[in-house]
Protein backbone atom coordinates (compact mmCIF):
# COMPACT_ATOMS: atom_id res chain seq x y z
CA UNK A 1 0.00 0.00 0.00
CA UNK A 2 1.21 3.56 -0.84
CA UNK A 3 2.10 5.49 1.64
CA UNK A 4 3.46 8.44 0.64
CA UNK A 5 1.90 10.73 -1.85
CA UNK A 6 2.74 14.68 -2.71
CA UNK A 7 -0.10 16.90 -3.92
CA UNK A 8 0.19 19.89 -5.77
CA UNK A 9 -2.43 23.25 -5.74
CA UNK A 10 -1.98 25.66 -8.50
CA UNK A 11 -3.16 29.11 -7.27
CA UNK A 12 -4.11 32.08 -10.03
CA UNK A 13 -5.46 35.17 -10.70
CA UNK A 14 -7.95 34.20 -13.64
CA UNK A 15 -9.13 36.68 -16.36
CA UNK A 16 -12.26 37.04 -18.80
CA UNK A 17 -11.24 34.67 -20.91
CA UNK A 18 -11.59 30.77 -20.42
CA UNK A 19 -9.49 30.28 -23.07
CA UNK A 20 -6.49 31.60 -20.83
CA UNK A 21 -7.81 30.56 -17.89
CA UNK A 22 -7.33 27.15 -19.21
CA UNK A 23 -4.28 27.66 -20.68
CA UNK A 24 -3.09 28.40 -17.33
CA UNK A 25 -4.71 26.24 -15.79
CA UNK A 26 -2.80 23.59 -17.86
CA UNK A 27 0.56 25.00 -17.31
CA UNK A 28 0.52 25.16 -13.80
CA UNK A 29 -0.60 21.57 -13.68
CA UNK A 30 2.26 21.08 -15.67
CA UNK A 31 4.45 22.99 -13.52
CA UNK A 32 3.38 20.88 -10.33
CA UNK A 33 3.59 17.97 -11.84
CA UNK A 34 7.40 19.18 -12.92
CA UNK A 35 7.78 19.69 -8.94
CA UNK A 36 6.80 16.00 -8.13
CA UNK A 37 3.25 16.32 -7.97
CA UNK A 38 1.11 13.15 -8.30
CA UNK A 39 -2.38 14.84 -7.17
CA UNK A 40 -3.03 18.06 -8.43
CA UNK A 41 -5.91 19.91 -7.36
CA UNK A 42 -7.27 22.78 -9.08
CA UNK A 43 -9.29 25.81 -8.15
CA UNK A 44 -12.85 26.40 -7.42
CA UNK A 45 -14.26 27.08 -11.03
CA UNK A 46 -11.52 27.04 -12.74
CA UNK A 47 -12.08 28.01 -16.38
CA UNK A 48 -13.74 31.74 -15.34
CA UNK A 49 -14.06 34.53 -13.37
CA UNK A 50 -16.10 34.24 -10.20
CA UNK A 51 -18.92 35.42 -12.07
CA UNK A 52 -21.37 34.94 -8.90
CA UNK A 53 -20.50 38.61 -7.41
CA UNK A 54 -23.68 39.68 -9.48
CA UNK A 55 -27.06 37.90 -10.91
CA UNK A 56 -26.61 37.87 -15.08
CA UNK A 57 -28.43 34.85 -16.80
CA UNK A 58 -25.91 35.93 -19.64
CA UNK A 59 -22.95 34.21 -17.61
CA UNK A 60 -24.66 30.38 -17.86
CA UNK A 61 -22.80 30.60 -21.13
CA UNK A 62 -19.47 30.04 -19.13
CA UNK A 63 -20.94 26.77 -18.58
CA UNK A 64 -19.34 23.33 -19.20
CA UNK A 65 -20.71 19.67 -20.37
CA UNK A 66 -19.19 16.54 -18.48
CA UNK A 67 -17.63 15.02 -20.23
CA UNK A 68 -16.76 17.96 -22.68
CA UNK A 69 -14.34 20.41 -23.49
CA UNK A 70 -12.57 20.67 -20.55
CA UNK A 71 -13.19 17.44 -19.15
CA UNK A 72 -10.88 15.95 -22.68
CA UNK A 73 -8.15 18.48 -22.39
CA UNK A 74 -7.66 17.41 -18.95
CA UNK A 75 -8.08 13.99 -19.02
CA UNK A 76 -5.17 13.73 -21.75
CA UNK A 77 -3.22 16.16 -19.34
CA UNK A 78 -3.40 13.84 -16.77
CA UNK A 79 -2.69 10.61 -18.75
CA UNK A 80 0.72 12.50 -20.57
CA UNK A 81 1.56 13.53 -16.81
CA UNK A 82 0.31 10.36 -14.99
CA UNK A 83 -1.42 12.77 -12.54
CA UNK A 84 -4.60 12.56 -10.90
CA UNK A 85 -5.79 16.01 -11.83
CA UNK A 86 -9.30 17.31 -10.04
CA UNK A 87 -10.97 19.97 -12.17
CA UNK A 88 -13.64 22.43 -10.69
CA UNK A 89 -15.77 23.35 -13.76
CA UNK A 90 -19.18 25.50 -13.96
CA UNK A 91 -21.34 22.30 -14.74
CA UNK A 92 -24.16 22.50 -17.52
CA UNK A 93 -26.42 19.18 -16.59
CA UNK A 94 -29.69 20.33 -18.58
CA UNK A 95 -30.79 24.10 -19.74
CA UNK A 96 -31.72 25.57 -16.09
CA UNK A 97 -29.94 23.26 -13.91
CA UNK A 98 -26.19 23.80 -13.41
CA UNK A 99 -24.06 23.19 -10.65
CA UNK A 100 -20.36 24.06 -9.18
CA UNK A 101 -19.01 20.56 -9.79
CA UNK A 102 -15.79 19.08 -9.41
CA UNK A 103 -14.14 16.17 -11.97
CA UNK A 104 -11.65 13.95 -10.42
CA UNK A 105 -9.63 12.00 -13.28
CA UNK A 106 -7.19 9.68 -12.75
CA UNK A 107 -3.94 9.20 -13.78
CA UNK A 108 -4.66 7.16 -16.68
CA UNK A 109 -7.31 9.67 -17.62
CA UNK A 110 -10.25 8.47 -16.95
CA UNK A 111 -12.83 10.33 -15.52
CA UNK A 112 -13.35 8.25 -12.02
CA UNK A 113 -16.54 10.89 -11.27
CA UNK A 114 -17.38 14.32 -10.08
CA UNK A 115 -18.41 15.98 -6.65
CA UNK A 116 -21.42 18.48 -7.37
CA UNK A 117 -21.43 21.21 -4.28
CA UNK A 118 -23.76 20.28 -1.69
CA UNK A 119 -23.40 23.86 0.22
CA UNK A 120 -24.48 26.86 -1.93
CA UNK A 121 -23.83 30.04 -0.29
CA UNK A 122 -25.94 33.72 -1.08
CA UNK A 123 -24.42 36.66 0.48
CA UNK A 124 -23.62 39.82 -1.22
CA UNK A 125 -20.95 39.44 -3.78
CA UNK A 126 -21.34 35.41 -3.77
CA UNK A 127 -24.79 35.41 -5.22
CA UNK A 128 -24.70 31.08 -5.89
CA UNK A 129 -27.88 30.47 -4.98
CA UNK A 130 -28.87 32.30 -8.22
CA UNK A 131 -26.48 29.97 -10.33
CA UNK A 132 -25.82 26.75 -9.09
CA UNK A 133 -28.41 24.04 -7.96
CA UNK A 134 -27.36 22.33 -4.78
CA UNK A 135 -25.58 19.30 -5.51
CA UNK A 136 -27.41 16.01 -5.32
CA UNK A 137 -24.21 13.22 -5.59
CA UNK A 138 -23.72 13.09 -1.53
CA UNK A 139 -20.48 12.53 -0.13
CA UNK A 140 -18.04 11.06 -2.08
CA UNK A 141 -14.10 9.53 -2.39
CA UNK A 142 -12.16 7.99 -4.90
CA UNK A 143 -9.62 5.29 -5.00
CA UNK A 144 -7.34 7.39 -7.52
CA UNK A 145 -3.83 5.88 -8.54
CA UNK A 146 -2.19 7.96 -5.71
CA UNK A 147 -4.94 7.31 -2.67
CA UNK A 148 -8.20 7.75 -2.10
CA UNK A 149 -9.28 10.92 -1.87
CA UNK A 150 -12.73 12.91 -1.73
CA UNK A 151 -13.52 16.46 -3.36
CA UNK A 152 -15.56 19.65 -1.53
CA UNK A 153 -16.26 23.11 -2.86
CA UNK A 154 -15.76 26.26 -0.82
CA UNK A 155 -18.62 27.27 1.35
CA UNK A 156 -18.92 23.23 1.87
CA UNK A 157 -15.64 23.97 4.18
CA UNK A 158 -17.24 25.80 6.93
CA UNK A 159 -19.67 22.04 7.45
CA UNK A 160 -17.81 19.73 9.80
CA UNK A 161 -20.86 17.48 8.45
CA UNK A 162 -19.32 17.28 4.97
CA UNK A 163 -16.01 16.73 6.02
CA UNK A 164 -17.12 13.87 8.21
CA UNK A 165 -19.16 12.06 5.77
CA UNK A 166 -16.50 12.16 3.46
CA UNK A 167 -13.43 11.33 5.49
CA UNK A 168 -16.04 8.51 6.39
CA UNK A 169 -16.29 7.25 2.77
CA UNK A 170 -12.68 6.53 3.32
CA UNK A 171 -11.12 9.40 1.90
CA UNK A 172 -7.57 9.93 3.37
CA UNK A 173 -7.24 13.28 1.68
CA UNK A 174 -10.06 15.99 1.09
CA UNK A 175 -9.97 18.42 -1.28
CA UNK A 176 -10.83 21.75 -0.97
CA UNK A 177 -11.12 23.79 -4.33
CA UNK A 178 -11.95 27.52 -3.05
CA UNK A 179 -12.69 30.99 -4.23
CA UNK A 180 -13.03 33.18 -1.15
CA UNK A 181 -11.32 36.86 -0.47
CA UNK A 182 -12.02 39.90 1.50
CA UNK A 183 -13.61 43.30 0.50
CA UNK A 184 -10.77 45.48 0.12
CA UNK A 185 -12.19 47.23 3.10
CA UNK A 186 -11.63 44.93 5.21
CA UNK A 187 -8.01 43.42 4.49
CA UNK A 188 -6.55 44.98 7.33
CA UNK A 189 -9.58 45.10 9.65
CA UNK A 190 -11.96 42.07 9.83
CA UNK A 191 -9.84 40.18 7.33
CA UNK A 192 -7.24 38.57 8.78
CA UNK A 193 -9.59 37.36 11.35
CA UNK A 194 -11.83 35.76 8.88
CA UNK A 195 -9.24 34.14 7.22
CA UNK A 196 -8.14 32.88 10.27
CA UNK A 197 -11.38 30.96 10.44
CA UNK A 198 -11.06 30.15 7.45
CA UNK A 199 -8.04 27.92 8.16
CA UNK A 200 -8.50 26.94 11.83
CA UNK A 201 -12.03 25.20 10.78
CA UNK A 202 -10.43 23.48 7.92
CA UNK A 203 -7.23 22.25 10.14
CA UNK A 204 -10.20 21.38 12.38
CA UNK A 205 -11.65 19.22 10.26
CA UNK A 206 -7.78 17.86 9.70
CA UNK A 207 -8.16 16.82 13.20
CA UNK A 208 -11.27 15.76 13.95
CA UNK A 209 -10.99 12.89 10.97
CA UNK A 210 -7.56 12.26 11.61
CA UNK A 211 -6.82 12.99 7.81
CA UNK A 212 -5.05 15.45 5.40
CA UNK A 213 -6.93 18.55 4.09
CA UNK A 214 -5.63 20.60 1.04
CA UNK A 215 -7.32 23.45 0.32
CA UNK A 216 -6.57 25.83 -2.92
CA UNK A 217 -8.05 29.33 -3.68
CA UNK A 218 -7.80 31.62 -6.05
CA UNK A 219 -5.67 35.23 -5.93
CA UNK A 220 -6.10 38.59 -7.76
CA UNK A 221 -9.20 41.54 -7.52
CA UNK A 222 -12.19 40.84 -9.27
CA UNK A 223 -14.43 43.43 -8.99
CA UNK A 224 -15.13 44.01 -4.97
CA UNK A 225 -13.33 41.06 -3.88
CA UNK A 226 -9.55 40.51 -3.14
CA UNK A 227 -9.13 36.53 -3.38
CA UNK A 228 -6.81 35.60 -0.43
CA UNK A 229 -4.82 32.95 -1.74
CA UNK A 230 -3.27 31.16 0.90
CA UNK A 231 -4.00 27.81 -0.35
CA UNK A 232 -2.35 25.56 2.30
CA UNK A 233 -1.87 21.81 3.61
CA UNK A 234 -2.62 20.24 7.13
CA UNK A 235 -1.84 17.21 8.22
CA UNK A 236 -4.13 15.20 10.86
CA UNK A 237 -2.31 17.46 13.77
CA UNK A 238 -4.00 20.56 11.60
CA UNK A 239 -0.18 21.14 10.91
CA UNK A 240 0.12 23.26 7.91
CA UNK A 241 2.49 21.60 5.62
CA UNK A 242 2.95 24.09 3.12
CA UNK A 243 0.97 27.87 2.25
CA UNK A 244 1.17 29.75 -0.60
CA UNK A 245 1.09 33.31 -0.55
CA UNK A 246 -1.43 35.87 -0.37
CA UNK A 247 -1.14 37.53 -3.99
CA UNK A 248 1.67 35.08 -5.89
CA UNK A 249 0.19 32.67 -8.54
CA UNK A 250 2.25 29.79 -8.10
CA UNK A 251 2.11 26.10 -6.76
CA UNK A 252 1.83 25.14 -3.55
CA UNK A 253 3.49 21.46 -3.13
CA UNK A 254 3.34 19.07 -0.02
CA UNK A 255 4.15 15.26 0.60
CA UNK A 256 1.07 13.47 2.66
CA UNK A 257 2.58 10.24 4.78
CA UNK A 258 -0.17 8.16 5.45
CA UNK A 259 1.94 6.43 7.90
CA UNK A 260 1.08 9.23 9.86
CA UNK A 261 -2.69 8.60 9.98
CA UNK A 262 -2.62 5.54 10.85
CA UNK A 263 -0.60 6.56 14.19
CA UNK A 264 -3.34 9.23 14.86
CA UNK A 265 -6.33 6.75 14.61
CA UNK A 266 -4.65 4.65 16.90
CA UNK A 267 -4.23 7.00 19.15
CA UNK A 268 -7.28 8.96 19.04
CA UNK A 269 -10.09 6.73 17.52
CA UNK A 270 -12.66 9.13 17.22
CA UNK A 271 -14.34 6.89 14.65
CA UNK A 272 -14.65 3.97 17.12
CA UNK A 273 -16.79 6.27 20.02
CA UNK A 274 -19.10 8.32 17.60
CA UNK A 275 -22.28 8.13 19.84
CA UNK A 276 -24.20 7.50 16.40
CA UNK A 277 -27.14 6.85 18.79
CA UNK A 278 -27.31 11.22 19.09
CA UNK A 279 -27.15 12.70 16.06
CA UNK A 280 -30.49 12.04 14.54
CA UNK A 281 -30.79 16.19 15.65
CA UNK A 282 -28.10 16.65 13.13
CA UNK A 283 -31.37 16.19 10.77
CA UNK A 284 -32.69 19.14 12.31
CA UNK A 285 -32.48 22.86 11.33
CA UNK A 286 -32.25 23.79 14.94
CA UNK A 287 -32.83 22.32 18.00
CA UNK A 288 -35.48 24.14 18.78
CA UNK B 1 -30.75 41.22 26.07
CA UNK B 2 -27.28 40.81 28.13
CA UNK B 3 -24.30 41.31 25.60
CA UNK B 4 -20.81 40.82 27.81
CA UNK B 5 -20.07 38.27 29.83
CA UNK B 6 -17.14 37.23 31.72
CA UNK B 7 -16.11 33.57 32.29
CA UNK B 8 -13.13 32.00 34.34
CA UNK B 9 -11.78 29.13 34.03
CA UNK B 10 -9.66 27.87 37.64
CA UNK B 11 -7.19 24.98 36.24
CA UNK B 12 -5.08 23.31 38.80
CA UNK B 13 -3.14 20.48 40.35
CA UNK B 14 -5.51 17.78 41.97
CA UNK B 15 -4.27 15.86 45.06
CA UNK B 16 -5.47 12.35 46.43
CA UNK B 17 -7.78 14.55 48.81
CA UNK B 18 -11.14 15.22 47.58
CA UNK B 19 -11.69 17.22 50.68
CA UNK B 20 -8.71 18.98 49.51
CA UNK B 21 -9.44 19.62 46.12
CA UNK B 22 -12.86 21.03 46.46
CA UNK B 23 -11.34 23.76 49.07
CA UNK B 24 -8.85 24.33 46.00
CA UNK B 25 -11.71 24.88 43.60
CA UNK B 26 -13.74 26.93 46.07
CA UNK B 27 -10.63 28.82 46.66
CA UNK B 28 -10.21 29.51 42.71
CA UNK B 29 -13.75 30.22 42.07
CA UNK B 30 -13.46 32.79 44.81
CA UNK B 31 -10.13 34.05 43.05
CA UNK B 32 -12.53 34.27 39.54
CA UNK B 33 -15.17 35.90 41.04
CA UNK B 34 -13.03 38.61 43.00
CA UNK B 35 -11.87 38.96 39.40
CA UNK B 36 -15.36 39.68 37.69
CA UNK B 37 -16.10 36.23 36.73
CA UNK B 38 -20.00 35.58 36.16
CA UNK B 39 -19.56 32.15 34.53
CA UNK B 40 -16.82 29.61 36.66
CA UNK B 41 -16.20 26.54 34.90
CA UNK B 42 -14.56 23.73 36.95
CA UNK B 43 -12.14 21.20 35.51
CA UNK B 44 -13.34 17.25 34.52
CA UNK B 45 -13.83 15.66 37.72
CA UNK B 46 -12.77 18.42 39.87
CA UNK B 47 -13.01 16.86 43.10
CA UNK B 48 -10.62 13.57 42.42
CA UNK B 49 -7.26 12.53 40.84
CA UNK B 50 -7.68 11.57 37.51
CA UNK B 51 -8.01 7.87 38.74
CA UNK B 52 -8.96 6.26 35.25
CA UNK B 53 -5.48 5.72 34.43
CA UNK B 54 -6.01 2.38 36.09
CA UNK B 55 -9.20 0.02 36.53
CA UNK B 56 -9.54 -0.22 40.00
CA UNK B 57 -13.21 -0.72 41.50
CA UNK B 58 -12.44 0.68 45.08
CA UNK B 59 -11.94 4.20 42.76
CA UNK B 60 -15.99 4.10 43.06
CA UNK B 61 -15.97 5.35 46.37
CA UNK B 62 -14.86 8.80 45.15
CA UNK B 63 -18.36 9.17 43.83
CA UNK B 64 -20.63 11.85 44.74
CA UNK B 65 -24.36 12.01 44.90
CA UNK B 66 -26.30 14.45 42.51
CA UNK B 67 -27.70 16.86 44.48
CA UNK B 68 -25.30 15.60 47.38
CA UNK B 69 -22.52 17.35 49.01
CA UNK B 70 -20.46 18.86 46.95
CA UNK B 71 -23.12 20.32 44.72
CA UNK B 72 -24.64 21.82 48.74
CA UNK B 73 -21.55 23.60 49.15
CA UNK B 74 -20.99 24.88 44.95
CA UNK B 75 -24.84 25.98 45.39
CA UNK B 76 -24.08 28.14 48.25
CA UNK B 77 -21.30 29.14 47.10
CA UNK B 78 -22.43 30.07 43.22
CA UNK B 79 -25.37 31.87 45.61
CA UNK B 80 -23.06 34.12 47.25
CA UNK B 81 -20.58 35.33 45.01
CA UNK B 82 -23.85 35.56 42.56
CA UNK B 83 -22.00 33.85 40.08
CA UNK B 84 -23.07 30.71 37.48
CA UNK B 85 -20.92 27.68 38.48
CA UNK B 86 -20.27 24.34 36.66
CA UNK B 87 -19.08 21.81 38.75
CA UNK B 88 -17.78 18.69 37.19
CA UNK B 89 -18.29 15.54 39.40
CA UNK B 90 -18.02 11.52 39.17
CA UNK B 91 -21.67 10.51 39.76
CA UNK B 92 -23.10 8.21 41.74
CA UNK B 93 -26.34 7.45 40.02
CA UNK B 94 -27.17 3.68 41.30
CA UNK B 95 -24.99 0.94 42.59
CA UNK B 96 -23.18 -0.01 39.26
CA UNK B 97 -24.12 3.23 37.59
CA UNK B 98 -21.58 5.38 37.23
CA UNK B 99 -21.51 8.67 34.96
CA UNK B 100 -18.81 11.95 33.91
CA UNK B 101 -21.07 14.33 34.99
CA UNK B 102 -20.88 18.32 35.05
CA UNK B 103 -23.79 20.29 36.52
CA UNK B 104 -24.97 23.76 35.83
CA UNK B 105 -25.87 25.58 38.95
CA UNK B 106 -27.01 29.37 38.34
CA UNK B 107 -26.37 31.74 40.09
CA UNK B 108 -28.81 32.26 42.54
CA UNK B 109 -28.00 28.70 43.68
CA UNK B 110 -30.36 26.31 41.84
CA UNK B 111 -29.06 23.70 39.94
CA UNK B 112 -30.22 24.09 36.46
CA UNK B 113 -29.50 20.46 35.15
CA UNK B 114 -26.58 18.09 34.47
CA UNK B 115 -24.49 17.17 31.28
CA UNK B 116 -23.20 13.33 31.09
CA UNK B 117 -20.50 13.28 29.21
CA UNK B 118 -21.61 11.24 25.62
CA UNK B 119 -18.03 10.21 24.23
CA UNK B 120 -16.34 7.69 26.69
CA UNK B 121 -12.91 6.73 25.78
CA UNK B 122 -10.90 3.97 26.89
CA UNK B 123 -7.09 3.42 26.01
CA UNK B 124 -3.70 3.18 27.65
CA UNK B 125 -4.31 6.01 30.40
CA UNK B 126 -8.07 6.66 29.57
CA UNK B 127 -9.90 3.64 30.69
CA UNK B 128 -12.94 5.35 31.68
CA UNK B 129 -15.01 2.75 29.56
CA UNK B 130 -14.93 1.18 32.94
CA UNK B 131 -15.93 4.06 35.38
CA UNK B 132 -18.59 5.93 33.51
CA UNK B 133 -21.44 4.93 31.67
CA UNK B 134 -22.30 6.73 28.47
CA UNK B 135 -24.24 9.89 28.90
CA UNK B 136 -27.43 9.48 28.14
CA UNK B 137 -29.27 12.99 29.19
CA UNK B 138 -27.95 14.14 24.97
CA UNK B 139 -26.50 17.97 24.26
CA UNK B 140 -28.16 20.65 25.95
CA UNK B 141 -28.66 24.24 26.59
CA UNK B 142 -29.11 26.09 29.59
CA UNK B 143 -29.94 29.67 29.89
CA UNK B 144 -28.58 31.03 33.10
CA UNK B 145 -28.10 34.28 34.62
CA UNK B 146 -25.93 35.28 32.62
CA UNK B 147 -25.74 34.05 29.17
CA UNK B 148 -27.44 30.12 27.43
CA UNK B 149 -24.56 28.09 28.06
CA UNK B 150 -23.61 24.25 27.03
CA UNK B 151 -21.08 21.62 28.42
CA UNK B 152 -19.51 19.37 26.93
CA UNK B 153 -16.53 17.11 28.84
CA UNK B 154 -13.16 16.19 27.73
CA UNK B 155 -13.45 13.46 24.79
CA UNK B 156 -16.69 15.10 23.53
CA UNK B 157 -14.24 17.82 22.39
CA UNK B 158 -12.83 15.97 19.04
CA UNK B 159 -16.44 15.54 18.02
CA UNK B 160 -17.66 18.20 15.58
CA UNK B 161 -21.28 16.39 16.47
CA UNK B 162 -21.85 17.29 19.97
CA UNK B 163 -20.06 21.15 19.59
CA UNK B 164 -22.83 21.66 16.82
CA UNK B 165 -25.82 19.77 18.81
CA UNK B 166 -25.11 21.62 21.71
CA UNK B 167 -24.62 25.18 19.36
CA UNK B 168 -28.05 24.16 18.37
CA UNK B 169 -29.87 23.93 21.51
CA UNK B 170 -28.96 27.59 21.78
CA UNK B 171 -25.60 27.28 23.47
CA UNK B 172 -23.70 30.82 23.04
CA UNK B 173 -20.53 29.34 24.79
CA UNK B 174 -19.22 25.67 24.83
CA UNK B 175 -17.82 24.64 27.70
CA UNK B 176 -15.34 22.00 28.14
CA UNK B 177 -13.85 20.49 31.33
CA UNK B 178 -10.91 18.83 30.67
CA UNK B 179 -8.37 16.31 31.88
CA UNK B 180 -5.46 15.73 29.32
CA UNK B 181 -2.26 15.44 28.99
CA UNK B 182 1.35 14.18 27.81
CA UNK B 183 3.05 11.03 28.44
CA UNK B 184 6.23 12.60 29.90
CA UNK B 185 8.63 11.19 27.24
CA UNK B 186 6.47 12.45 24.15
CA UNK B 187 6.38 16.23 26.06
CA UNK B 188 9.43 17.01 23.18
CA UNK B 189 8.25 14.92 20.78
CA UNK B 190 4.67 14.84 19.38
CA UNK B 191 3.50 16.32 22.67
CA UNK B 192 3.14 19.91 20.70
CA UNK B 193 1.59 18.50 17.72
CA UNK B 194 -0.96 16.23 20.11
CA UNK B 195 -1.32 20.33 22.15
CA UNK B 196 -1.92 22.33 18.84
CA UNK B 197 -4.37 19.30 17.56
CA UNK B 198 -6.60 19.61 20.73
CA UNK B 199 -6.77 23.37 20.73
CA UNK B 200 -7.15 23.44 16.76
CA UNK B 201 -9.98 21.49 17.06
CA UNK B 202 -11.95 23.10 19.52
CA UNK B 203 -10.95 26.57 17.74
CA UNK B 204 -12.68 24.90 14.66
CA UNK B 205 -15.95 23.96 16.85
CA UNK B 206 -15.86 27.58 17.96
CA UNK B 207 -15.75 28.58 13.83
CA UNK B 208 -18.13 26.14 12.85
CA UNK B 209 -20.49 27.10 15.16
CA UNK B 210 -19.81 30.85 15.18
CA UNK B 211 -19.95 30.70 19.18
CA UNK B 212 -17.54 30.97 22.01
CA UNK B 213 -15.64 27.90 23.62
CA UNK B 214 -14.06 27.91 27.05
CA UNK B 215 -12.12 24.75 28.21
CA UNK B 216 -10.69 24.34 31.33
CA UNK B 217 -7.64 21.72 32.02
CA UNK B 218 -6.29 20.17 34.89
CA UNK B 219 -2.19 20.68 35.68
CA UNK B 220 0.43 18.58 37.00
CA UNK B 221 1.88 15.11 37.13
CA UNK B 222 0.09 11.99 37.84
CA UNK B 223 1.05 9.16 37.79
CA UNK B 224 2.41 8.37 33.87
CA UNK B 225 0.59 11.61 32.84
CA UNK B 226 1.44 15.18 32.64
CA UNK B 227 -1.44 17.30 32.32
CA UNK B 228 -0.68 20.41 29.86
CA UNK B 229 -3.40 22.81 31.85
CA UNK B 230 -3.24 25.93 28.79
CA UNK B 231 -7.30 26.19 29.56
CA UNK B 232 -8.50 28.77 26.95
CA UNK B 233 -11.62 30.65 25.29
CA UNK B 234 -11.92 31.14 22.12
CA UNK B 235 -14.45 33.41 20.31
CA UNK B 236 -16.56 32.74 17.12
CA UNK B 237 -13.27 33.15 14.59
CA UNK B 238 -11.24 30.95 16.80
CA UNK B 239 -9.46 33.63 17.73
CA UNK B 240 -7.59 32.84 21.29
CA UNK B 241 -8.63 35.31 23.67
CA UNK B 242 -6.98 33.84 26.98
CA UNK B 243 -4.71 31.03 27.34
CA UNK B 244 -3.26 30.14 30.89
CA UNK B 245 -0.25 28.30 31.30
CA UNK B 246 1.33 24.61 31.28
CA UNK B 247 2.11 24.35 35.09
CA UNK B 248 0.58 27.53 36.78
CA UNK B 249 -2.21 26.69 39.08
CA UNK B 250 -4.77 30.10 38.77
CA UNK B 251 -8.03 31.37 36.95
CA UNK B 252 -7.97 32.07 33.28
CA UNK B 253 -10.41 35.12 32.22
CA UNK B 254 -12.02 36.58 29.09
CA UNK B 255 -14.30 38.72 28.21
CA UNK B 256 -17.55 37.47 25.89
CA UNK B 257 -18.50 39.71 23.70
CA UNK B 258 -22.13 38.10 22.43
CA UNK B 259 -22.74 40.30 19.55
CA UNK B 260 -19.75 39.15 17.66
CA UNK B 261 -21.61 36.34 17.69
CA UNK B 262 -24.56 38.34 15.78
CA UNK B 263 -22.29 39.91 13.60
CA UNK B 264 -20.28 36.49 12.81
CA UNK B 265 -23.85 34.51 12.15
CA UNK B 266 -25.06 37.46 9.86
CA UNK B 267 -21.77 37.63 7.75
CA UNK B 268 -21.06 33.84 7.62
CA UNK B 269 -24.86 32.07 7.87
CA UNK B 270 -23.88 28.47 8.29
CA UNK B 271 -27.32 27.34 9.88
CA UNK B 272 -28.94 28.71 6.94
CA UNK B 273 -27.22 26.43 4.59
CA UNK B 274 -26.83 23.11 6.59
CA UNK B 275 -27.82 20.13 3.95
CA UNK B 276 -29.71 18.79 6.71
CA UNK B 277 -30.88 16.10 3.38
CA UNK B 278 -27.33 14.22 3.30
CA UNK B 279 -26.53 14.05 6.74
CA UNK B 280 -28.53 10.40 7.50
CA UNK B 281 -24.72 9.24 7.07
CA UNK B 282 -23.92 10.71 10.60
CA UNK B 283 -26.07 8.15 12.29
CA UNK B 284 -23.81 5.28 11.01
CA UNK B 285 -20.03 4.53 12.55
CA UNK B 286 -18.51 4.60 8.98
CA UNK B 287 -19.57 4.97 5.62
CA UNK B 288 -18.94 1.24 4.10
Amino acid sequence: MRTQVTIGLPQFAASDSPAANADKAESLVRQAAAQGAQIVCLQELCTTRYFCQSEDPANFDLTERIPGRATDRFSALAKELAAVIILPLFEKRALGVYHNTAVVIDADGSLLGKYRKMHIPEDPGFHEKFYFSPGDLGYQAWETAFGTIGVLICWDQWFPEAARLTAMRGADILFYPTAIGWLPEDEHSIGPAQHQAWQTVQRGHAVANGCYVAVVNRIGREGDTLFWGRSFVANPYGEILTEASTTEEGVAIAQCDLNLMKEFRRIWPFFRDRRTDSFAGLQERWGS
